[in-house]
């Protein structure tokens, strides 16, 4: 694991947020062949979490990641290294094969600040079994001061090497990044920092740039964009801005021309006017999701009222 | 003039650049209305260069703004200001009337670094004829120090009320705007600036925070983006995001309602790979535009290929 920049592209992961993981074999593994050419250093090939827990009734191979399935889509790995993401209490550790027996190569595990130590238990069995490991504290624009200092205390002890900020609803600029940055670095100076952003507000790689600027080397990103409502920082422009010998434009371009501007005429995300307001109050973008479903998907007015309305504030549960 | 935050909304002007202009009367009265109710400071109704000069063989209103015309459009004026730019060699100055005498505010004055002269001997012409006036410098990005020290020369004897950021080709990221900023501010410690970015790496919005927060209080941006090529910083963005009391955002969320859905599927603006390479590149997005309008459009490594092939530097007449 490089102390330089890394960038770990997420399109199957959370573009499969956006199309429910419906991506055919055929584009996951010229995925794969791009981003190794474009000096991608991780592809996050999926979730691995429990079809049984989540109880799944239809296959679905890129959320419920196999190692048998994986090792026949990628039968030679390259540079590029594999990571899939868990979830708290959707992941059986029965799954999960030691690294050596596996294609993966790094395990990342979501959680919210109040299972950070059930997140940390996870952690701590995927390092014993040979995983780079990731923690993902998802959210962290609604996690206050407190919270965050008393997990960080279980952050410190953990054997896990790289610690997210994640601004899972697009709600940051690159001030507060900066801020937060700086507050993980100070709390947790021996550990590894990653960035996970979303586009709302049309900050995701200005976010990202600023926090590598301040010493995070983990950037998250996915090719066009392509993650869950607004979506993420641009893998292509990771890969044309940062200045490291080994990222390549061109098999990126040649990903999106081939597959990502059909992709996008088929599946929405990306800067949306319902996205851009649900970031802009720091919220959840489901409300804005089920909005852009409905057949009242371009009235832009009359969200922002119902969103912002005093009745909008007592249903958490729609939050 | 205020010393705090303005924002200049160019969806006319630059806007225009993407359709030839081709706004309707209700559609200028309309933005007029809800920019003034969402607090926005000015309005740049499009360009006031001279229809002889330019050998326009049609009427285009808000290309040749004319007072005449522009009283029947905003018959009565409110809180925001009006503002019209004028192009070195293109404008007729007896084509201004005084002040007072019009509905405009504000004259900008944009020229290329070799015209400076040119252009602040417009701008005192316009600062006695009692407008409040601007110089935008453009494709910064691309101007020797040198040259710009021997400019600010000039310009430190000038009038000028407001001296122009314009990072013309979209190649500028945050930290390329701070350090222009405090340049700038260096050198011309007398003058209040402004900041006209566009959009093509997803920077926009970042580099004009950026700005602001290095004391730039004069902040360009387009409805919905529309701007030339990848467009420019959004208007909805700032108003969202700067903390003013009077900046409101759901009369702008009206505007893009009503209309920019619509012309936003008519005329094509914002990030797309071509400006996106076009501003990793520094380059002017004319070549890019070219390549959009031809059936190559989505031909993305060939268009890379031809922009980055050695030829390509040989024929700067397409550059």
């Amino acid at each position: 694991m490089e102390n330089r920049t890394n960038i770990i592209d997420c399109t199957i992961r959370d573009g499969g947020l956006v199309n429910n993981w419906d991506f055919s074999v055929e584009f996951v593994q010229d995925l794969y062949h791009a981003l190794n050419e474009a000096g991608v250093e991780y592809m996050e090939i999926g979730y691995k979490n429990s079809p049984k827990l989540l109880k799944a009734s239809e296959p679905n191979p890129w959320r419920f990641l196999d190692d048998q399935f994986l090792k026949e889509v990628i039968p030679e790995k390259k540079n590029t290294k594999l990571s899939a993401l868990v979830d708290i209490g959707r992941v059986d550790p029965d799954d999960v094969l030691p690294r050596e027996q596996s294609v993966l190569d790094m395990i990342r595990v979501a959680c919210y600040i109040r299972e950070v130590d059930k997140g940390l238990e996870l952690v701590q069995m995927f390092h014993e079994l040979g995983y780079e490991t990731a923690l993902n504290i998802m959210a962290l624009s609604s996690v206050p001061e407190n919270q965050l200092i008393e997990a960080f205390d279980m952050v410190k002890e953990s054997p896990v090497d790289v610690v997210y900020i994640v601004d899972s609803f697009g709600s940051l600029d690159p001030s507060d990044i900066e801020h937060q940055v700086k507050k993980f670095k100070g709390m947790l100076p021996n550990k590894k920092f990653g960035i996970h952003t979303h586009n709302n507000m049309q900050l995701a790689f200005a976010n990202t740039l600023t926090a590598m600027r301040n010493g995070v080397n983990f950037l998250d990103s996915s090719v066009y964009g392509m993650g869950r409502a607004a979506g993420n920082c641009h893998t292509e422009l990771l890969v044309t801005h940062i200045q490291k010998a080994s990222y390549e434009l061109k098999p990126v371009l040649g990903i999106i021309e081939k597959h990502m501007l059909d992709m996008r005429q088929k599946w929405e995300w990306g800067y949306i006017i319902p996205y851009m307001i649900s970031g802009t109050l720091n919220e959840h973008p489901r409300v804005a999701m089920a909005y852009r479903d409905s057949e009242d998907r371009d009235k832009f007015v009359e969200f922002y009222d119902k969103v912002t309305s005093p009745e909008a504030s007592v249903a958490p549960a729609t939050k």
